[in-house]
């Protein structure tokens, strides 16, 4: 998988108190089915050696579709099951850190909140950003909301691909259209669905349209 | 600094709920000036970032006093600052994994409870055991208790150095003597003492006298 070819469109982040299945596994797999491009899992919560497991065990589902899957902080678990890559917050350890542990051909992705961020996060080569919070959410409660202008501005000031992350669903999706977004960073509004199949390939068919 | 040479007569785990002094760092420094031999810093609840930051300083004082650190199950944060070793539990990533990620000339340090877990350390590379908890112990109250005659068993069993944990205190180190034990992993019996330096000095001495 060529990082430079990834296709940003939909972008889950797991998370298991939301999800309305039983397993990580089982909303990765749904997920996929219905269309994510990319999965970024994200544990909190767990042993280190629960993490591991459980991300070689995802690890083997998204090799299976082709999918890129991005650990989020841990770039200890992201290198022991030799994921694609590594997402890292403000709060995780340094991007040009993680850049030089990871190495070149992997995937470092940064959460970006304004534009000093995104530019800041690029220097130090990030592959990617997810910006947000756009919309307050329930999933991150402490997140502060970012706001589409500053997305746009973002999107402007920088080249990477860029993914819109927090309370995004299937019915505010129009504001993230016609500005060179690449794509959407979704929990509830695909794990947390009955049929999280269905509910991915929507926001995929509603964001493409 | 060559991990074979490590003396870990006194060997202390860092506790930043029961230190009595304000910081990690401050806890660190007085055992070492003491004559503690090893340090080990375990950080459960904080960012990565933070636990980065305060391993580079933890790293400074370390350094400084040419005593090795080891950071406690974060194979990444250990890679990050350079630190000496990484000690895992039965719980954290698996230990043939560390070695690979760390390389050789690190120090892998594994908890082992019996025999068939110090052996099975052994045969995937540990260079030291923690083996415990001896006694029962506030610090960590889930924690089984080995008892003297499986460490002395595990003593017998394997031949790389092996430090007790769990309990240990100036009152009750007398068992640890004559039966080849390298050294006593620490945590309230020096950072919660009034006089950390003194603390460390005077388990040092009734364990070598």
């Amino acid at each position: 998988m060529q990082k430079e070819n990834i296709d940003y469109t939909l972008y889950l982040c797991t998370d298991r108190e939301l999800m309305s299945v039983e397993t990580i596994e089982e909303s990765v797999e749904q997920a996929i089915a219905g269309g994510c491009t990319v999965v970024q899992l994200r544990e909190k919560d767990c042993s280190s050696l629960d993490f591991y497991l459980l991300a070689g065990r995802v690890k083997e589902i998204t090799d299976r579709y082709g999918v890129p899957l991005i650990i989020n902080d841990r770039v200890d678990i992201a290198m022991a099951v030799d994921a694609e890559g590594v997402h890292v917050g403000q709060s995780d350890l340094p991007m040009g850190l993680v850049r030089k542990m990871i190495g070149r051909d992997k995937i470092l992705g940064v959460s970006a909140h304004n534009i000093a961020e995104a530019v800041e996060a690029c220097r130090a080569g990030a592959d990617y950003l997810g910006v947000g919070a756009i919309f307050s959410t329930s999933t991150k409660k402490d997140a502060a909301v970012v706001g589409i202008d500053e997305l746009k501005r973002i999107r402007e000031a920088v080249d990477v691909p860029i993914v819109a992350i927090g309370g995004i669903h299937r019915e505010n999706i129009e504001v993230f259209k016609g500005f060179g977004l690449d794509g959407l960073a979704v929990v509830s509004a695909v794990v947390a669905q009955v049929d999280i199949a269905e509910a991915a390939a929507e926001l995929v068919r509603r964001f493409r349209s």
